[in-house]
């Protein structure tokens, strides 16, 4: 008989830059999301959970001019022509859903958003297309209580999710400090100002001589390239570098260096007077510079946000790729930005708010011991004879009335060292075994897994004898035995 | 001077068919889940979750061969050229990734799944273009053990969340049975088979006259439109119409009835003996015909899938939007489908599963009282002295550390009206207020805001003088005041 031509199979593969989440990776991401909206709800901020296709229009990221637009969204065209996307972060869905709604919502309003955002973005190595974001915003709150109150709830949810107290530090800095510090320069020219919140923007990577050479001649490259400088001289750049290393432990003396970095800047000084704000509210909170610190050295989104400037750094140390120890760093950042709903009505309404990077957060999380330690494998009860299932499932009906977790070996039951190859790839703690002797004798074999693998890897004979794994009781104890070996390996 | 020229506002809008959750809806249906998620892991499935974009090939949902396909999904080409598609449901993913996965997957794989799925669809009212699903399945478990498992499960989730037993009903039904009906009534003829299948569908709506109608010469509408019959003689009918009433509060008498129905088709004595196992599988475990019953006038999803076929009832009543008392219906559905991943791999995998209408049973849980009921407002402290932010935080940090929920006014403190209309927007229990006076004396006025609204509402001017809704007490004693009075309300 001649062979049917077949249609090609689909590959059955996520599409590139996507992947799957299986078992904890999805649990401990819930868990963790779960007790910051904890947090988060009990400083009064609400949940929101905004649709994840937005007009093209509302999201205002490219205009529909071209074909096929990938300008770092997925888009396509609805039945009316009209173009969708899928969000790429939660702050833009914010601006419109605020826009939409505001005449129904609380003025100032606070909310919190998880969930998935997807970028059209070349993947790369631990670079998704989809991935999660954190957000919790102030909108409507033209005052720096708002932003300090971000700054404490964010000490609060690290705590609460592991990161103990000393092991994280939140830096704050002001946007408006720099535009003082940059006015007390003279610089007027425009495309020089940005050059110089480029050249800051690298004070974490090349430091402070780093810096001063970016912001005079240049600098050579550690891979030997020459990197062209702004062309400031030793004292015109003077400013820029005292700005960066004006922190202090105590708020009081960073504030002067601050003052004296602005000269007589009004903008300046607006700055450096609302960091002295937040500095005293937080400390009549009773959050020290343990905890939240005036720092002008963080520089991440100083081109961006318009006031206070927030980020989280974990500050215990973990071991690079090479070995190396460094800081764990940051896992979080926000910070006050201006007019969040102009686009849509026209008005100005300022707003302050932090991003939580989710899987870094994870990352320490792990790191530190606090999740990822055992899975919780289930009781697996095995089938010896296919015709008394009734039997084995009322066995993990009873094992789940006691609170445990449990299964009964749904597979082919013909082999029974595929079923304690099963149990074993569940990471099963304990498996049942009740073959009809042992229904006979009114009987079942409990095998303690963890001390049988244990045993398997490094016990002697005379160790193994000593040691059964395995246990018979009668029928009616099989409960109290199974939860006796789960509380000895916890 | 002239007026200059704006561009226009882009529309704060979702696009059409999409929608925003706020607050109770959103934590709501998570706790919802998350309870769900709890009694699957206890049943040893594992959490997925998949990529929200699949490949257009992987869905198999439409080939790409028109410029922008339409056909359900929402699909776009990535840079390469190849389509990509937000999933439509949680079990073509499953498929996926059970395919892709496989090696490293336990065999039989139990998975659980919650997330939004996508949909081109005309929206409606109530029908949205994206929406949650919550599925849980069991691939590579031929026994029908797995399906009586998944039926348990359904039965102990219900309750679980919320569904007091003797509120809901399990049916099972099978569509081997079906198909042994078909057989023995001798109808080769495809077509007039889709033909009885169709009109069985229509049990529900038409009951059995209207089945005995529509299976014969045709039947007049309720709208006075005439639809034309099948076309058999009332004898030919007879099997379909005894199937589909063959259930009786007893297993065995059904099954009696059943196999009455089926003759000597050996694929429909296959389906009885199913039904009968399941049967005696779920009484093994206690759950009797009061949760989980064998019934044949189940018809919903026949036309899929090819083995048992459940489904989850309410069984209390509402009122419908005509006031007419009803069932409040179905809140899940599942089946046994086979060949999950043959498309992918070739070869053939059953799969068993349960799908949970999210929305349908949220709104249930609103019905029955169990969610919805008392929004947790915040415990608003307001604003009378600006300057003094730092006093205010101080209160609203110690009412947080004993675990309330409790906000600032962060709005403009000018006028004090608006601050108590925002508390009223919050749906705050109480509101604190410490004024200068206040301050010098070392007190705080706490207003009991619900006690409040209430005298507002209906008290007479004595009842308003003798039931003080404001209290004034030591700045100290401000924790143990407010929560006196929120135990009040409980």
């Amino acid at each position: 008989m001649a062979k049917q031509k077949k249609a090609p199979r689909p590959k059955a593969q996520t599409p590139k830059g996507f992947r799957d989440y299986f078992g904890p990776e999805v649990t401990e991401r819930a868990e963790m999301l779960n007790t910051i909206a904890g947090v988060y709800h009990q400083y009064g901020f609400d949940a929101l959970e905004s649709s994840g296709v937005e007009t093209v229009e509302a999201l205002g990221k490219f205009l529909p001019d071209v074909d096929r637009p990938n300008e770092g969204v997925f888009a396509w065209q609805d039945e009316d022509d009209s173009w969708m996307a899928l969000r790429y972060d939660l702050t833009a869905p914010l601006a419109r859903v605020y826009a939409q709604h505001r005449n129904d919502l609380p003025l100032p309003y606070r909310r919190y958003a998880m969930g998935p955002v997807w970028r059209n973005e070349k993947p790369g190595p631990g670079r998704y297309r989809q991935f999660y974001q954190c957000d919790a915003d102030t909108v409507g709150a033209g005052s720096v209580a708002a932003d300090a109150e971000i700054c404490a709830m964010l000490a609060d949810t690290l705590e609460k999710v592991g990161i103990p107290r000393g092991d994280y530090l939140i830096r704050v800095n002001n946007r408006k400090v720099l535009n003082g510090v940059l006015e007390c320069m003279g610089l007027d020219d425009d495309s020089q100002r940005d050059a110089v919140l480029r050249t800051i923007d690298k004070f974490d990577k090349v430091g402070e001589a780093g810096v001063r050479e970016l912001l005079g001649k240049g600098r050579l490259d550690a891979s030997g390239a020459y990197i062209d400088g702004v062309g400031l001289s030793d004292e015109q750049a003077e400013p820029v570098v005292a700005f960066l290393t004006s922190g202090r432990l105590e708020a009081a003396e960073t504030l002067a260096n601050l003052r004296a970095a602005i000269g007589a800047s009004k903008v300046g000084e607006e700055g450096v007077s609302e960091l002295e704000q937040i500095a005293k509210l937080l400390a009549a909170q009773g959050y020290g510079p343990d905890r939240i610190i005036i720092d002008p050295s963080v520089v991440r989104g100083l081109g961006y946000y318009t006031g206070p400037v927030f980020e989280a750094e974990l500050t215990f140390e973990i071991l690079d790729e090479k070995g190396r120890k460094r800081q764990f760093g940051s896992v979080a950042g926000g910070g006050r930005y201006d007019d969040l709903v102009k686009r849509f009505t026209g008005q100005a309404v300022p707003a302050t708010g932090v991003s939580i990077g989710v899987d870094r957060l994870l990352a320490a999380l792990r790191e530190k011991g606090r999740i990822g330690g055992s899975v919780e494998g289930p009781v697996v009860v095995t089938v010896m004879d296919r015709d008394r299932m009734g039997d084995y499932q009322a066995m993990v009906a009873e094992l789940r009335q006691a609170g445990l977790r449990a299964e009964v070996y749904l597979g082919n039951p013909k082999n029974f060292g595929n079923q304690l190859k099963y149990a074993d790839k569940r990471q099963s703690p304990v498996a049942v075994i009740e073959g009809g002797d042992e229904k006979d004798r009114g009987v079942v074999q409990i095998k303690d897994l963890i001390l049988g693998a244990k045993l398997a890897e490094d016990a002697s004979l005379e160790e193994w004898k000593d040691h059964p794994s395995q246990y018979e009781v009668p029928r009616d104890q099989l409960v109290a035995k199974v939860q006796e070996i789960l509380d000895l390996h916890k």
